[in-house]
C-alpha cells in the first residue's frame, strides 16, 4: 500500500517540543519564531525532514504555520483545517482563524515594542517576506533572517531524501530537454532564470526523483541561461546516473554550492517572487546582480501538453477507468451487504490499481469519506476517523493513480443502497454543472475564472454553492495540482490547448453528506462548425472515462442537451472501457453505460 | 429634438488648422503635441468649448487621440470606429490602430533624439502620464506639461457653459447631502479627497448640471473633508442659486482657485489616479502635501442606489416602456410598407418620449441600424449615412431617456418583414443569453467577470461570439454608463444590491445584420428558496419591461426553463404597462405579450 492510515499525529509531544523550541529562542534571542508547513521548495507536499510543523505542533495540514512566542503560540490554518487543528494539536497552541486574521495583525497585537522575529530564509519566499514586510511598515516589529530553530531541538530528526533522479523518456515527455531548454532560454526576460519549483525543474530537465510522496519531484535547484544551458543544484549522488541523459549543456552542482555559485554570475536574473526562496533573493542582492521578477518561465509551457504527453494521458486514463470500473463493479456487489469500512474501499481501490502492474504511487492520498465524512472536503482516512460504508448513505471517492504516463485524478460519489433525502437533487444539480464546463466552448483569451459560474449556476439556482475552486490545473507524471491553469474565482491565465484541468463541482451538507463529481479534461482547439464565424473558438476534450451513477440522477432535471451528453459520455464509455474488463465488471459497466 | 443628424466633422478645415498648430508648436519650441478627445472630467461627453480633437481633425468618436508632429500627425482609435476615422479625417492625419499600437512606441519610433512632447496638464490624467513616463523610461524623449496648443490658434472656439447647476430633491436621491457628506467623510482614507468626476460630485451634493448634453452632470471639482464638509469650485454664478440647498458645509469657490486653494489646504490627500487631472497630482507634490491614491470615494456608494433611486428608477422605466410599446406598435403599422429611414424612426422614437412630458434629455444618441448598420455597434445615423428601414431586414433600436427620476437605456431589435436568413437563430442564442444573466443568482463577492460567460455561452456553442461587454453601469439620472460596476472580462468589483447595470449581449454579421438584445437589471437580495442552504445570495430585479420580437424567437431553441421566464416576463410586460398605453398601442401589446 502507498496509503497509511496512521493519524501521523502526537499532541502529547507538543508542550515537551515547544518548551525547547522557547528555550532556544531565548538563548537566541528572539521573541518569535515562524514555522511554516513549506519546505524550501513550495509544493504541497514534505519529505519527514522538512515537517516542522507537523512534528512541532502535530497539525499535519497541508498549510498553514505555526508562530512561537515565549508566552503564547498559534497555528494558522485556512477553512479546510479548523476542525482537524483541534483534533491534532495540544491545548498549548491556540487555533487562529487565517486568513481572516494576517499574520502582521496577530504580531502587531502579540509582540511588544521592538519585538523581534526570527524566519528561516529558505522556508519563506521573497514575495511573502516582502508583503509581511509592507503589512509591518510603521511598527517597531523587526522581521530578520536566521538559523532554524527547529531543526537546533529536532535531535531525531529524519535524514533527507537521497534517491537518485530517474530520466523521463522523450517516448512519454514528447520533448527532448535540449529542445525545452533552448526554447525557454530563447524566452527568457533577463540574461538567466532561478528555478526553485521541482516540477518545472522535472519538466525542463526530463526527470523524475522520489524526493517526496505522490508527487515525482526532484528536489533541487537550478539556473537556466539564455543559450539553453542549464546548472542543476541536487545532494550528492542523486544526478550521478544521469549524466548520458542530461549531456554536456546540463552542468551538475552539489546543493550547498547553489547561493555561491548565483552569487558568482552576472545578472539580470529572472526570479519568480512567489516561489523563491527568501535567501536566494537576500543572496543576489548581496552580490549587486539585477533582478526581474517574472513567472516562473516553466510554468506556462509545462501547463500546455503537447500531443505525447496528451497520448499518454489518455492512456493513463484508460488503464485508470478499467481499475475504477472493476472497483465501482466491486463495491455495488459488497457495499450493500454491510461490513466494508472506509479503509477497506481505499485500500481495495488502490488493489485495483495496482493490479494494472503499472501504478507507481497514488496521485494524492485517496479522500474517502462515507456520509458526513463526504462533507469533509479534504477528508483522509485514519484509523482513528474509520467509519463504516453503511447502506443508506453516499460514500464520496476522491482518488487517482501516478503512471509513466500520467497522472489520474477522478471523483465519483455512490449512492450505497437507497441514497438519503434531497441526495438525488442535489446529485443532479452537482451533474449538471459538471456538464456545463464539459461542453463549454469559448474564444481565446478566456481563463478559467470566466467559467467557473457555469460549474455553479445550478446549484446557485438552488440557493447553495461549493467553497472551493471548480478546477485545478494536472501534470503530465507530474504533481496533480499544479498552475498557472485552473478554473476558479481566483485564475485570471488565459485558458490554452493542451492544459489538463480537472472539472469537479460539488456540493456538501455538513454531517450529513458529500457530493463531488470529477473528470479530468484538456484544452483543445474546438472542430469547425457548419456556419460559424471564422472565430477561433476553444472546447475541452474528456479524458476521464467512467460511469456516473445513475440512481443518483433526477433525468427530468437536465435539459435535453445535458441528457444527450451524458448518454453520449456513457456510450463512449461503454465503448472505451468494455475491451479493457471481463466476466462481473464488464456486465455492471454495460447496466451503469445504458441509455438514460 | 434633442439628437441631431449632422455629420459634425469637417475635413477640409483639418489641413489649415494643422498647419497652424504647427507654426504655434515650432514658437513654443516643442516637437510634439498631444491633443486627446478627453476634457478635464475624463467623462463620455465634451462640451463644444472642449470638443479639441474633432475641431482640429474631424474625427467626433468618444474615445482617441491625435500627436501631431512636424512632419506627421495620427489619429489612434479603438475597433469601434477604424471605419469612422477613415470618412471623418482629411489625408493630413494617420489613423493608427490602438491599443494594438501604443503611444509610447509610436513616439519612439516618430521622434527624434531629445525629441521635446508637450501635453496639456488639465486634460491627462496623473496615471495616463505615469504610466507613458514609465514606458519612455530609457529613451531621451522629453514629456512635460505646459499650455494648450490648440487653445492658443482656436480663435473662434464657443464659450464654455455657464447654465447654473440645480438641486436634485431628496425625493429623488433618497439621501440628504449632509448625510452623503457625513458618511463619504467618515469612510476617507485620508484628510480629504479631490473629486473630479462631475458624477460623483453630483451625487455627493444632490446637485445635478446643464455642462454637456446627455449627461446632467456639473462641470466642477471639489475637495470633501474627513468632517463631512466640501469645497466646491465651479464656474461663477453656476452654484449661486443654491446656497440654500448647500447649505453652509459646503463652501462655494470660483473654479479658477482650485489649485491655489488644495495647494494651501494640508494632507494627506486622497486622490483617484485614473481619473484626477495631471496637473493637480503636480500641484499637490509642489505644495508637498501627502498623497494616498485610492478610489474615488463616492464611485461605490453612488453605485448602490437606495430604495428611494430604485423606486424613481421603476417609475422611469414603466413610463420608458410605454413610450417604447407605442413607438414599436408604430414601427410595425408603418415600417413593413416601406418609405422609412432610420432618421425617421429615431425622430418618431424621440417623440413618443417627449409625450411623456417627462424626458430631459436622451441618455445618449440614438443607435438606429437597419440592416448591415445594425452591425456597426456605436452607429450614429447622419444624414449622409441615413439608410432606408426595408423589408426584409432587422433593424436595431438602441435608446434611452433621462428623467428626474431616473435613466433608462435599452435595445430591442425588430424584424421588419420577413427577417434574414440565420436572423431567427440568432436573435434566439442572443435571447438565451440576456435571459441567462436575467436568471442568474450567485453569491456575495461575484463580479460582473464571473457572470459575462452565462450571456456568451448559446453563442460560444455556435462558434459565435460579440466583441463588447455583456453590460455597462448606469446612473440614477446621470450617467448612462458608470463605473465600477459591469458585465464583461475586464470588471472584477463584486456586484452589490443596488447596482443597476445593463444586460445587452448581441450577434453582429458585418454587411448582414446586428442583434442586440438590452433590458436593464438592478442586483438584490435574492428572496429565499425552501430547502437553500443558509447562505445570502444575490440576484437581478429586471427593470425593463418591453416585449421581445416573437417573430425572432425559436422557441424549439430555449429550455423549459428559459421559455418559461420569457412568457413569464412578457406577462408581466402586459400586467405592468398595458394600464398606460391604449388603442392600437394597447392591442399590439396584447398580441406581442401572448404566450409562446
Amino acid at each position: 500500500m502507498f496509503q497509511t492510515f496512521g493519524s501521523e499525529t502526537h499532541p502529547d509531544q507538543g508542550p515537551p517540543r515547544l518548551a525547547a523550541l522557547r528555550r532556544a529562542m531565548k538563548t537566541a534571542g528572539v521573541d518569535a519564531f515562524l514555522v511554516p508547513r513549506q519546505d524550501a521548495w513550495q509544493g504541497e507536499y514534505v519529505a519527514p525532514a522538512d515537517a516542522r510543523l507537523a512534528w512541532l505542533t502535530g497539525f499535519t495540514g497541508s498549510a498553514g504555520f505555526a508562530v512561537v512566542l515565549p508566552d503564547q503560540a498559534a497555528v494558522f490554518v485556512d477553512g479546510r483545517y479548523r476542525v482537524q487543528v483541534r483534533d491534532q494539536v495540544a491545548d498549548v497552541f491556540k487555533p487562529v482563524d487565517w486568513p481572516e486574521t494576517s499574520l502582521a495583525d496577530w504580531l502587531r497585537a502579540a509582540l511588544p515594542s521592538g519585538g523581534k522575529v526570527r524566519f528561516d530564509p529558505w522556508l519563506h519566499t521573497s514575495g511573502a517576506v516582502k508583503e509581511l514586510r509592507e503589512k509591518l511598515n510603521g511598527t517597531t516589529i523587526e522581521l530578520s533572517p536566521g538559523e532554524n530553530l527547529v531543526d537546533q531541538i529536532w535531535t531525531d530528526r529524519p535524514a533527507r531524501p537521497d534517491a537518485p533522479f530517474v530520466s523521463y523518456a522523450t517516448a512519454y515527455a514528447g520533448e527532448t530537454h535540449d529542445a525545452k531548454r533552448a526554447r525557454i532560454g530563447a524566452a527568457l526576460k533577463a540574461d538567466s532564470a532561478i528555478l526553485t519549483s521541482p516540477d518545472s525543474i522535472a519538466w525542463l530537465l526530463n526527470i523524475r526523483g522520489r524526493d517526496i510522496e505522490r508527487n515525482p519531484v526532484p528536489q533541487a535547484f537550478a539556473q537556466v541561461h539564455r543559450d539553453g544551458t542549464v546548472d542543476l543544484f541536487a545532494l550528492a549522488g542523486k544526478a550521478d546516473a544521469l549524466a548520458d541523459h542530461l549531456g554536456s549543456e546540463v552542468h551538475v552542482h552539489q546543493i550547498g554550492s547553489f547561493l555561491d555559485h548565483i552569487a558568482k554570475g552576472s545578472g539580470p536574473v529572472q526570479v519568480h517572487a512567489a516561489t523563491l526562496p527568501y535567501i536566494v533573493q537576500e543572496t543576489l542582492e548581496a552580490a549587486g546582480i539585477d533582478i526581474v521578477e517574472g513567472p516562473d518561465p516553466c510554468a506556462l509551457p509545462k501547463a500546455c501538453k503537447n500531443e505525447t504527453e496528451l497520448a499518454g494521458s489518455r492512456a493513463a486514463h484508460l488503464r485508470d477507468a478499467a481499475a475504477m470500473v472493476r472497483f465501482l463493479a466491486w463495491l455495488d456487489a459488497t457495499a450493500p451487504h454491510g461490513g466494508l469500512t472506509e479503509i477497506d474501499v481505499v485500500k481495495r481501490l488502490e488493489g485495483f490499481r495496482r493490479e494494472t502492474n503499472a501504478l507507481l504511487d497514488v496521485s494524492f492520498e485517496t479522500i474517502c469519506g462515507a456520509g458526513a465524512h463526504g462533507a469533509i472536503v479534504h477528508y483522509r482516512v485514519t484509523e482513528e476517523t474509520n467509519a463504516p460504508v453503511t447502506p443508506g448513505a453516499l460514500l464520496l471517492v476522491d482518488s487517482g493513480g501516478q503512471y509513466l504516463d500520467g497522472t489520474t485524478d477522478i471523483t465519483r460519489t455512490i449512492a450505497i443502497g437507497t441514497p438519503p433525502k434531497d441526495a438525488i437533487t442535489s446529485y443532479t444539480a452537482v451533474l449538471r454543472g459538471m456538464i456545463a464546463v464539459s461542453m463549454a466552448r469559448f474564444p481565446k483569451g478566456v481563463a478559467g475564472r470566466d467559467l467557473d459560474a457555469l460549474a455553479r449556476t445550478p446549484l446557485w439556482q438552488m440557493g447553495r454553492d461549493y467553497d472551493h475552486g471548480t478546477g485545478h490545473g494536472v501534470g503530465a507524471y507530474l504533481s496533480v495540482h499544479e498552475g498557472p491553469q485552473g478554473i476558479s474565482r481566483r485564475n485570471m491565465v488565459p485558458l490554452e490547448p493542451g492544459m489538463i484541468l480537472s472539472n469537479e463541482p460539488g456540493y456538501y451538507r455538513e454531517g450529513e453528506f458529500g457530493i463531488r463529481i470529477e473528470n479530468l479534461i484538456a484544452t483543445k482547439v474546438a472542430g469547425d462548425i457548419t456556419g460559424a464565424d471564422d472565430r477561433p473558438m476553444y472546447d475541452f476534450e474528456t479524458l476521464t472515462w467512467v460511469p456516473m451513477d445513475r440512481r443518483l440522477i433526477d433525468v427530468s432535471q437536465l435539459t435535453s442537451t445535458e441528457r444527450g451528453w451524458l448518454n453520449a459520455y456513457h456510450a463512449e464509455v461503454l465503448d472505451k472501457v468494455s475491451p479493457l474488463v471481463d466476466g462481473d465488471a464488464l456486465d455492471w459497466l454495460q447496466a451503469a453505460c445504458t441509455e438514460l
